[in-house]
């Protein structure tokens, strides 16, 4: 990946809130969350997710690392991406829509 | 830290996910989700953040990391411990009460 690319300044970092000023593509990081995850199995989540990174780079978004609690059925799945919709659009074409994301500009640990 | 301690197996790595079979102290891995943080900072949620951190050896807690997002109020925060039930008194004691807490058993990067 050269520097020019939309993720330019996020490499080497887990911090990737890196925003533009000369005109370069945003990134921004969010949060997303899915129900309906009941009983599904590692195995399974992990096909989910690959159909994930398969397109994600069609929008210039990367998915980071999923959870589930297949118990209560929920995921949360942090990425980061040009916006919101990049976000929710990759999920609607891998097949899990949701329209619970959030941009999440700050971050402690 | 010892190999004793409730935290055992979890040193070195990003999954936490150590389950006993010997009678030591099982940990598991959670997120939490806060409502209600609307217009809060970088500053204001890293002083609630270490708030979570001074008591969290009560309970054999760890806060890993949270995340913000200031336009819908949403926090969501990671980490391990014994129990859901522990994390919530933490964030109880700590000023920030949630009833939602899922245990996480199943992650993928």
């Amino acid at each position: 990946m050269t520097d020019d690319g939309p993720l330019a300044g996020l490499q080497g970092g887990h911090s990737p809130r890196s925003y533009s000023t000369t005109g370069r593509i945003e990134v921004a990081r969010f949060m997303d969350v899915h129900s309906g995850f009941v009983g599904v199995t590692g195995p399974q989540l992990r096909e989910a997710h690959e159909r994930d990174l398969a397109i994600e780079q069609d929008e210039g978004v990367h998915f980071e690392r999923a959870w589930l609690d297949p118990e209560s059925g929920k995921v949360f799945c942090l990425s980061h991406g040009p916006s919101k919709e990049a976000v929710m659009r990759i999920h609607e074409r891998a097949g899990h829509p949701t329209a619970e994301v959030y941009a999440i500009p700050v971050e402690v640990e």
